[in-house]
């Protein structure tokens, strides 16, 4: 590991992902985000499925919209009523959650969870989430790298003509 | 939502995502399987690039070790040092870690982090990590449906013949 790698793993600590875990990393947050993938949008509805305390769940709650993850809105049939939907920076977070539960099918639980998250056009599981290259290649243990900004290469023009 | 995937929902607190959760969504797990994802494997590295407190850090260590995320074995070069590295089981969790550290990046602090990921064939950063169907389209929001087993279509000819 070169000095300069070396120097950017002190970063870590300020780096991106506290944030993100701040916002799922929570038991109880994961299951409300859970629950509003899975189509739940009220205080009452998620209240009952995920038998969580009445408090908790309004803490909860709040963070989640002031994290910006999900919008407090009036229900479009009752405006007296409030919903709780995912925004686009919630919705963001399907492939992290995707790939969460897939690990835990595979290497914990060992059996597929449900219900189960498949393409609407054919109703077919979905595949498992991976990395890939900028050009589509999945990439395994072997083919990644950490790098410094200096050692990346980004020329545009590159990509482009690709 | 019908009333089979409303009996599914039920189920949710029992299904594989608490598990992987209780590996990793504590912030400390978090930082630590991070820095093993970012080449460090002794306690003293960790210790002192994560400045992270000896207690809670040999805590942390073994409980990723009692889930089977890290194995603790001695170095090659002086077997009186024990050194810390990811499992298959802890390695599959990059696809997760990549997802929630790009969401961070692009919904959370706006910029790269550092060091940043990229494939060792080029040397150019990777793509970002995105739910796909069986046969590779990426899926958005609208292309996905929560099902029951019953309405997934899995007849292993077809999927063999495309």
């Amino acid at each position: 590991m070169g000095a300069g790698l070396r120097e950017s793993l002190r970063e870590l600590a300020e780096c991106s992902l506290p944030a993100a875990l701040e916002a799922m990393g929570e038991r109880w947050s994961f299951l409300i985000l859970r629950g509003s993938f899975n189509g739940l949008h009220h205080f009452e509805e998620f209240q009952s499925e995920l038998g969580i305390a009445r408090n908790i769940l309004a803490n909860r709650l709040a963070r989640l919209v002031e994290h910006g993850i999900l919008a407090r809105q009036p229900c479009p049939g009752d405006r007296r009523k409030i919903e709780y939907r995912l925004t686009d920076k919630g919705y963001a977070l399907l492939p992290t959650m995707v790939a969460l539960r897939q690990w835990g099918e595979r290497w914990e639980t060992g059996v597929r969870a449900t219900p189960v998250l498949v393409d609407a056009r054919d109703r077919k599981p979905i595949a498992p989430v991976t990395v890939r290259s900028h050009d589509g290649r999945v990439l395994g243990k072997g083919d990644l790298l950490w790098a410094v900004p200096e050692d990346i290469d980004e020329e545009p023009e590159a990509k482009a003509a690709e």
